[in-house]
């Protein structure tokens, strides 16, 4: 375990030597971790939360670090010894991995005394970012698949190693079904998968020898790669060969991978070349510079694949490779009471919500989730009443619920700098992950222009929140 | 320093166990780390050396990553006690960092026994593609600021630790002056550099006393972020008032830094504020969602900003998150004797380059880089004699140099499984690749639509290429 607690950017550092020398380290604060909606998605998978614990729970800094620290020449010595001494102890809640989140709501609170709380910003958007970034691609190209399986395998492509090993643990939350990855096969305990290489082929004198060498090795697993010389007129041919070879033998082999051409027109005649071999069993996969989309567009043209690979599309997220995640103060405690606070400014979208709050999901009769409702902390919801929800930008727009069921998103993850949360595995993730995506609609999930998610707020959130907007001269009393 | 000998694609193990189980792994062999252009880029400057030597350089499997691969099932007893035995045994040559290199050239050649070299495909693809992603970034970026000065911010935005930590060197290799990142800034001793967030202001009852608390912790270095209520009529005046206590106490403060807003127009009235009040040598740092085209269209606009911080779209790569590098076999021992393997594709694009290359870069009387060129490694160069290029798509393009220098680009970087390069810092790197910088054509690093560099193949190694062709059937004799 890598101790991560200088990957912070240096201003954290220097607004808590700011806070050290005024003595408002200790003040209580608050601070919501989200992201505001980004391309073309209305949804995001959390990941990453495993990560986040191993980092709070190591927090501290090492002679070494200090030591650093104090060549830079900006920080004196007192506030250098309390920063050795300093230990993590504040409250986090989060939303658990897996789960289904939409923009705007707090997937994270940091509660505590305002240096810590401040400090743990970077590391925690780089860690949830990234993952939550990742499973939610996956999750995309996934449901492209309808029912294909996908596996991860963007490692050579990932940006630096870790990028290769988190991203492979957010591609299986988000529903690949394994990865080619075997240092993240090892560390999370997920499935790896490999066939082989072009160079495999090209390292035998033909490519007839080289399916027998490898089907030699991997008789009941191998996965021959078709397209090195000529796909439908060399590679399926014989890769055919080999599989009868192997069946007379009493061998069962796995099928074919197509790594270039015309997806949908190669996969068709595969398939065609190895029913009539009697293969039906064997599988098709295919690969190159997959994504969603694509595969979308494959299915529709009717292409023939049960297993897709998908490299650097997924692991880098693509054209959105970040995801926008942002860390706000929405409370501080002034003269002994913690007191909303919320960043006014002329773009609506960047206006945050004041205030300590929780997230709830309101699932309907159906079990289908409704709408997502942030509420102060402080109040209590009487789920024996009916429940009224309405727009927080059209609020004229509202909703009455009679028969409905709350779930708490934010669950208890810190306490007073312990771990108190859940230990998942991945897998167990990834099943948590199907569940959720059963309770939203389809057509929230969809592609592209899909359907907005109502994230509602309490009436005590929104008139706390238009209060500050009028008080700020922003907003007409 | 982690171990990544696991950070691999299973098949790379697959086709290790395949050429074990048939006797292959000692059979000599040649492959190129090249990438093919991508994006609108031109150019790339080469980046990640010092983790792949790291890498190279630790490269065994430990008991539990055996134990952790004959849990998978597909290998046998005498292949794991083989593949624990392994040690790197390669030679490698590399392009040092810094250097400008440019698409389909070899950037690295490992040539070795066939599982080694084979081996380090995904990871050498990973660490090199990721930094040299990020550095040819970072240098777009920088030549776009014209001599202001660009920090590297995007920790936050990252694609995980690993991604922050050595995109922020990539960042500095390419160009950029400064990061946020306080453990790449230790581990590097790259220069790291912060201010405050808007949660600072936020944290004081108003914003001229959240400068003054600042201030008074930095009265030499502070940066204040003026841009939390407004930045004209609030946030620039108030940090003129803290300025001048600070002034008149005898300290020189920083400058400002606007993070929202038209940054045209605010940095002008901004500047004119500042001068106005005799603080010409404030400094005015922007950021918010910069990359290189927005940065070229400000300073169009007459923006007035000394200083960039740039994030998101730096550190990730923006809209082209990957190299998308390549790792191709180009020789193989056969009946004892070295033989050129080239991979022969119906896309022209994916035709390999047959046989053990050397790079060259051919300089003009001027000291300009002319063209690179790419040789058989057998064949010298009689530097006293004319040299003769040409095209090799439009062979009939010819040109003769009479006045020419050549280097060698291709360095050893391992021999026998040796480090034998050159350490070199950062700072070195960095500027070593602002004097490469400066004998490239400004035409061929333009952002957009540059011209096109030439990278041009001995006759040597054409005639090579086109007799395989020929053999093949795909080309004309």
């Amino acid at each position: 375990m890598r101790n991560l607690s200088m990957l912070t950017d240096l201003y954290e550092l220097t607004m808590l030597y700011g806070y050290y020398k005024h003595d408002l380290t200790k003040r209580r604060a608050v601070f919501d971790l989200f992201f505001r909606r980004q391309g073309p998605c209305a949804y995001a998978v959390m990941a990453g939360l495993e990560q986040a614990k191993e980092y709070l729970a190591n927090l501290h800094f090492s002679n070494e670090d200090i030591d650093y620290l104090r060549g830079l020449k900006i920080f004196d010595e007192d506030f250098l010894k309390w920063l050795e001494s300093l230990q993590f102890k504040c409250d986090v809640d989060a939303v658990p991995e897996g789960t289904f989140v939409f923009p705007g709501e707090p997937l994270l609170r940091v509660e505590g005394p305002l240096a810590q709380a401040q400090l743990v910003e970077t590391t925690l958007l780089n860690l949830i970012g990234h993952q939550t970034l990742i499973a939610t691609k996956a999750n995309r190209i996934v449901r492209a698949a309808q029912g294909g399986k996908v596996m991860e395998f963007g490692l050579r492509r990932a940006q630096g190693p870790d990028a290769g090993i988190l991203g492979a643990r957010a591609a299986v939350i988000g529903g690949c079904s394994s990865t080619s990855n075997t240092l993240a096969g090892m560390a999370f305990d997920i499935a790896v998968t490999g066939t082989h290489a072009h160079s495999w082929v090209g390292s035998f004198p033909s490519e007839l020898e080289a399916f027998r060498a490898y089907g030699a090795c991997y008789p009941n697993s191998c996965l021959l790669l078709v397209d090195t010389y000529d796909t439908l007129r060399s590679g399926v041919p014989n890769a055919i060969t080999v599989f009868r070879e192997l069946r007379d033998k009493g061998h069962k082999p796995r099928g074919i991978r197509l790594d270039s051409g015309d997806l949908a027109y190669l996969s068709r005649k595969a398939r065609q070349m190895l029913d009539e071999a009697g293969f039906e069993d064997a599988i098709i996969c295919a690969s190159n510079d997959l994504d969603e989309y694509l595969i979308r567009d494959l299915k529709l043209q009717g292409a023939r694949i049960d297993l897709w690979g998908v490299g650097t599309k997924l692991i880098t997220g693509g054209d959105s490779p970040a995801l926008g995640g942002v860390y706000k103060l929405s409370a501080l405690e002034e003269n002994g009471v913690l007191t909303p606070r919320m960043k006014v400014s002329d773009n609506p979208e960047k206006i945050t919500l004041p205030g300590k709050k929780d997230l709830y999901r309101v699932y309907d009769a159906q079990g289908k989730a409704f709408a997502d409702l942030i509420t102060l902390s402080d109040e209590a919801i009487d789920e024996s009443q009916p429940l009224i929800l309405f727009d927080p930008k059209e609020i004229w727009k509202r909703t009455t619920m009679h028969d409905y069921q709350l779930r708490k998103l934010l669950q208890p993850f810190f306490r007073g700098g312990e771990y108190v949360g859940q230990d998942r595995s991945v897998h167990q993730i990834s099943l948590y992950r199907a569940q959720d995506e059963a309770t939203i609609w389809d057509e929230q999930l969809r592609l592209i222009n899909p359907q907005t998610y109502k994230v509602d707020l309490s009436q005590n959130l929104w008139d706390l929140r238009h209060s500050v907007l009028v008080k700020s001269g922003k907003a007409q009393p």
